[in-house]
C-alpha cells in the first residue's frame, strides 16, 4: 500500500467489493440504525444539547469513517463518555443561549478533528499510550455513576445540573419536595423495565428455545420497545399537558453544511482557544475507546487496525460532525458489538446506517415530538451502570500499589471534580509514579555463584566475593531521573569499605545511557579515581556500546571494558582470597529478593 | 546516628571539635570573608536589589547551614543563578517601591526555604533528578549570557532593565547614544582588569615563583583588587558628582529578625501565593546546584554529603536568610572551592565567615558609600562569563539527539523568553523524549545461535528457527506506554505468518509488568488464542513472576511458563525441522544492529 492511498483504506477494500458484502452490510445497518436512533438523541440530551443534534451527528461522521477508517466493525456515532465531556466542556462557557451551545458543541467536535486528523498525520498514536488502564477503568466508572446521577433529573423531573457527584447530590436533594409525578410514572417503570430486560429476557427467552443470537438482539432493542411505547402513552394521555418534559419539535430535513463559529464577518477565536483543551482531552478519551473496541473486534476476524490511521479517520469524522450541526463522536463499543454481530463485512455497513438515519431525520422526526426525556435518560443510566466496575479498585490494589493509587485518584478527582480534572490527575499520577519507579533502580552488589559464571545479589544468596573488588549491577537503563542514584550507591559503598581497588559495573539490564548518566560515570570515575579505586564495565550491550564509543568514554575511564562480568572478576581478583558473602534476607525487602 | 540527631550534624562533627579544625576553619573563614563581600554586594544588584541584602543573606544563613549541613566545604550565601531568578520573580509582580521588592525577595527566600525544609523531611531529593543534565547546561550556559547582558547598562550607565535577550539588546540599542562616558571609565577599565586576571595574572605570578596555591587565591581576589580602586577613584574624583551610579547609603548596623510580607494585622497571603512557583523552581535549582557541588568536594575527601539532610540544611538557611532581611542563597561553586582551598574543615569555618561579614556589615558600610555600581557589574560579568559552555550543544548532539533537544529548548527558552520558562521547557522536553523513547521499545523476534543456548535478533543473525514458533524479546520492562506496542507488532506477525502456532515471549529485559502490561498482555492471550496460537512466557524474573502470580495470570495464559528459553524451543517444536534464517541488515538501523 502506497504512503497515499495507505490514506483512503476505502480504495483497497472498494476494489473487490461483492454483492455477498453488500448484503451483509446491509442487514448489520438495519439493525444498528433502529438501535442508534434512540442512543443518539440520549446521548444529545446527556451533552446538554436538543436530541436531534444526535441524529446529526450520527449521518455524515459515518459515512466519513467508512472512507478513511480501517475496522470493518467499528460503528461511530455518539457516545456516553465523550456527550459527558461535551456537557462539562460547553457547561464550562458560561452559555445560556441554546444556539450557542449547539455552535459550541460544534466547534468542539471540529476542534477535536482537526486534532485528531494531525496527530494522524504526524503517526503520533502512541500518546495514547499514556492513558494507562488503571486511569481509563477508574475513569469510565467515575463517568458511568456522574452520568447516571445527572439523568436522575430526567426521571425525577426537576432541574438539578451539575458536573460532579457533590453537585449533583446537593441539588438532586435541595429538589426532593420538587419531584413531578406524572414523570416519575413514565420514568420509573422504564427504568424498571430496561433493567429487567437486561437481566431477566435473554435468560426467558433462551428457555423457550430462541436462539442465543436472536435473544441477544432482542435485549438490545428494548430502548426501542420502550421509546415507541412511552411516545405512544404520552401522546394517549395528553401528558405533556401535565408538565412532561417531552423532546418537542426537531427541525425536519437533513442539517446543512457549515463551519460552525463563523459569522459572516468574523471567526469566533475566543471560542476555538476556550474549548482547545477540552477539545485535546475529549480526542485522546474518544481514541482510546475507539481503538480498544476496533482491536478487539479485529482480533477476532484475524484482521488488523492501524491506529495512525484510525486517527484519520475518527479526525475526518469529527470534521464531518463539526461542518454538519452535530457534536464529538468516536466507536462506541455497545453498537460497534451490535454491528460486528449483525454480520457487518466492510465499513460500508456504517455508511449504510447513516442513509437509514437520514432518512429517519427526514421522516420520523414528528413522530418523535411526544418523546419524554425521562425514557431516554431511563436508557442512558442503565447503559451506562454496566460500565461501573468498583472491583477495578480491588484488584489493582492486590497487584501493585502505585497502579491503585492512579486508579483512586482518577476515580475520585472524576466523581468529585469533575472528568476533566480526574483524568488529568490520572495521567500525571501514572506518570510521575513510573518515573519515581524508575528514579530508585534496583541496584544489587553481586557475588559469584558457586564455581558457575552466574553472579547474583550477595544480600540473597550465598557467593563468592573479593575484599578488593565491588561488583555492582543496576536493573534498569540509565538515564537522568537516576543517574545520581548509582552515584550515591557507590560513594556510600566505597565510603564503608576501605580494602576495594576495582569497581566492575555489570552493564546487562543497561539498555539506554543518556547524557545525564554520562556526566555521572564520568563524576563516578573521577571520584573513584580521586579515592585510589578503578573503574571498569562489564556485559555493555553493543549499541550502548557504540554510542560510549562516539565520546571516547572508554578510553578515559581509570579500569576497562570486560566482555563479561567473568572475565572482570578474573582479571581483578589474581592472587586475592575470596570468601563466601552471608546472606541478609532480614534486611531485603521480599520484592528484591528473588532477583 | 539516630533519627533525630542525624538532622543536627553538628551534634556529630562538634562533639570533636579540634583547635587544629578551628585554626583552620578560621584561616578559610577570612579568606571566604574577604571574597563573599563584594560577591554579595553584586549578586543583589542583580536581584535588583539594594546591595546590602546581599551582606544580609551572607550572616545569618551561614550559621544555621554550619548547623544542619552535612558538607564541610560547602559555602553558602547568594549566587549569580539564583540572584537572576530572584530579578525575574520579583520583577514579574509589579511592584515599583524599592521596599515592596526587597520584602517580596525575602518572602521567596522564606517559601524556597519551606518547600525545601518539607522536601527533606519528606526525603523527596530524587526530585531534583529530574532536572537533567542538557537542561542544567543548556540553563545554566543561556543564565550566563543572559546575566552578562543585564550587566550592560551599569558598565554603560543606561537604564535598560529585561528577563531575555530580545528584551536587553533591544533596551540597550535604544539607548545607545545615551551611554554615560564617566561610568564608562570605570567599568570597562575594571572589566578589562578583572578580564587580565583571569587570563593572565596567574602564569605570571608563577613564572616569578609564586606558588600554585597563593597565585590562585591572587586571582580569585582580583574584585576586592577593583572594588578598593574604583572606590578610591570615585571618591578622589567625585565621580558621582558627575552621575556615576554609586551604592550610596547603607544602613549601618545588622539587620532584624521579621517574618516578611507580615503587616502588623494582615499576612500578605496574595504575595506568598503569587511567589510559590518561582520558589519552587528556586528551590530545585538551587538544590541542584549546591548539591553537585558539595558532592563533589566530598568525594575529594572521600566524605560523604546526604542530600536529604542538604534540603534540610539549604532549607533552613533560605528561612534564616528570609527572617534577617535577605534574599534566597544556596550553596555557590566558586566560594565553596575557595573554602576548600584554604582548608575548611568542618561546617564552622561557613559560621566564622559570617561572624567576618557581620563585623563587615557593622564597620565597612561607609567605606562602600562610594562604590560605584559599574565596578561591581564588571566582577559579575567575568564571573559568569566564564558559566558560558556553548560547547554542549555540540556535545549532545554528537551523542544523542534527544539530549540535544532537551539542551537547545533549555537554551533558546532562557535567552529568549526567560529563565523560569526555560528551565520548565527543558524539564518537560527531557521527560517527554524519555517518556516517548521507552514507549516504543526494541522488540526483536529472536532466533537459536548455532547449537548454543543463545537466542539472537533474526533481522541481524543467521539464527535457528521455525516455522510454528515466534520467539520474541522484549528489550524493556513493559509498562502503559509501550503496553500496546507488543501487542501491535505480534498481531502484525501473527497475520503475516499463519503457520505460527506458539509464541514464546522471552522475558530476561523485563524488570517489571505493571497493571496496563498486564490488561494488554492478556489481551494478547486472548487474541493468540482466538487465532489458534498458544502464549507462552520464558526467563520470568523472579519477583515479576512474583507479581503475575498474586493475580495466578500464569494459570490461565494457554501456553506455559519456561525457565529458559532453550527449554521452550526443546519443548514446543519437537519433529518440526528448523531452517536458518537471512538476516535483513540493510533494514535495521545500525542502532539496533548489534543487539
Amino acid at each position: 500500500m502506497g504512503r497515499f492511498t495507505s490514506y483512503f483504506p476505502i480504495l483497497a477494500w472498494g476494489r473487490t467489493y461483492s454483492s455477498a458484502q453488500l448484503t451483509d452490510d446491509g442487514l448489520a445497518a438495519i439493525i444498528v440504525t433502529i438501535m442508534l436512533i434512540p442512543q443518539s438523541l440520549a446521548y444529545a440530551l446527556l451533552a446538554g444539547l436538543p436530541a436531534h443534534i444526535g441524529l446529526y451527528a450520527s449521518i455524515l461522521p459515518l459515512v466519513v469513517y467508512a472512507i478513511f477508517g480501517t475496522s470493518s466493525a467499528l460503528a461511530v456515532g455518539p457516545v456516553a463518555v465523550i456527550s459527558l465531556m461535551t456537557a462539562a466542556a460547553i457547561g464550562n462557557l458560561g452559555l445560556t443561549d441554546p444556539t450557542q451551545l449547539i455552535v459550541a458543541a460544534a466547534v468542539l467536535a471540529g476542534l477535536s478533528g482537526i486534532i485528531l486528523l494531525v496527530m494522524g498525520i504526524l503517526r503520533m498514536g502512541v500518546l495514547a499510550n499514556f492513558l494507562s488502564h488503571p486511569v481509563v477503568a477508574g475513569f469510565i466508572t467515575a463517568s458511568g455513576i456522574v452520568i447516571a446521577l445527572s439523568q436522575a433529573k430526567h426521571i425525577l423531573g426537576v432541574d438539578a445540573s451539575g458536573h460532579n457527584i457533590i453537585q449533583l447530590l446537593s441539588l438532586l436533594w435541595a429538589e426532593r419536595d420538587a419531584v413531578h409525578w406524572p414523570t416519575i410514572y413514565i420514568g420509573l417503570p422504564a427504568l424498571g423495565f430496561l433493567f429487567w430486560i437486561r437481566a431477566g429476557l435473554k435468560p426467558l427467552l433462551r428457555a423457550i428455545g430462541v436462539s442465543e443470537w436472536l435473544a441477544g438482539l432482542a435485549v438490545k432493542l428494548g430502548p426501542v420497545v420502550v421509546i415507541i411505547v412511552t411516545i405512544l402513552f404520552t401522546k394517549m394521555l395528553h401528558l405533556d399537558m401535565q408538565g412532561v418534559s417531552i423532546v418537542g419539535v426537531i427541525p425536519q430535513g437533513l442539517p446543512g453544511l457549515t463551519v460552525p463559529g463563523l459569522s459572516v464577518l468574523d471567526f469566533d477565536t475566543e471560542l476555538w482557544i476556550q474549548l482547545a483543551g477540552s477539545a485535546f482531552l475529549i480526542s485522546i478519551i474518544g481514541f482510546v475507546e475507539s481503538v480498544s473496541v476496533a482491536q478487539t473486534l479485529a482480533a477476532k476476524k484475524r484482521e488488523r487496525i492501524f491506529p495512525d490511521q484510525e486517527l484519520i479517520g475518527l479526525g475526518a469524522a469529527n470534521i464531518a460532525s463539526s461542518l454538519s450541526g452535530g457534536y464529538p463522536v468516536t466507536g462506541g463499543f455497545s453498537r460497534s458489538v451490535v454491528n460486528y454481530d449483525a454480520g457487518a463485512a466492510t465499513p460500508a455497513a456504517g455508511a449504510f446506517a447513516a442513509i437509514g438515519i437520514a432518512l429517519a431525520t427526514l421522516f420520523l422526526t414528528p413522530f418523535l415530538y411526544y418523546l419524554p426525556k425521562a425514557s431516554l435518560a431511563a436508557t442512558i443510566i442503565v447503559a451506562v451502570l454496566s460500565l461501573v466496575d468498583l472491583s477495578v479498585l480491588k484488584r489493582s490494589w492486590v497487584y501493585s500499589k502505585a497502579d491503585f493509587t492512579a486508579v483512586l485518584l482518577t476515580l475520585s478527582g472524576t466523581l468529585l471534580i469533575g472528568v476533566e480534572i480526574g483524568v488529568t490527575l490520572g495521567v500525571i499520577a501514572s506518570i510521575s509514579l513510573y518515573l519515581l519507579k524508575t528514579a530508585r533502580p534496583h541496584i544489587a552488589v553481586v557475588g559469584q555463584v558457586g564455581r558457575t559464571e552466574h553472579f547474583r545479589n550477595v544480600l540473597r544468596h550465598q557467593v563468592r566475593i573479593w575484599d578488593n573488588l565491588l561488583s555492582v549491577r543496576v536493573d534498569q537503563s540509565l538515564y537522568f531521573a537516576n543517574a545520581r542514584a548509582l552515584e550515591d550507591f557507590l560513594t556510600a559503598h566505597i565510603a564503608e569499605s576501605k580494602s576495594v581497588r576495582h569497581v566492575v559495573l555489570q552493564c546487562s539490564a543497561i539498555n539506554e545511557i543518556d547524557a545525564s548518566a554520562i556526566e555521572s560515570l564520568e563524576a563516578i570515575n573521577e571520584k573513584l579515581h580521586s579515592m585510589n579505586v578503578s573503574f571498569h564495565l562489564s556485559e555493555v550491550k553493543g549499541p550502548v556500546m557504540d554510542r560510549l564509543n562516539r565520546i571516547a568514554f572508554t578510553t578515559h575511564i581509570s579500569g576497562q571494558v570486560f566482555l563479561s562480568h567473568m572475565d572482570a572478576v578474573k582479571a581483578l581478583t589474581a592472587d586475592i582470597p575470596s570468601h563466601i558473602s552471608v546472606p541478609k534476607v532480614e534486611g531485603a525487602s521480599p520484592r528484591s529478593y528473588m532477583k
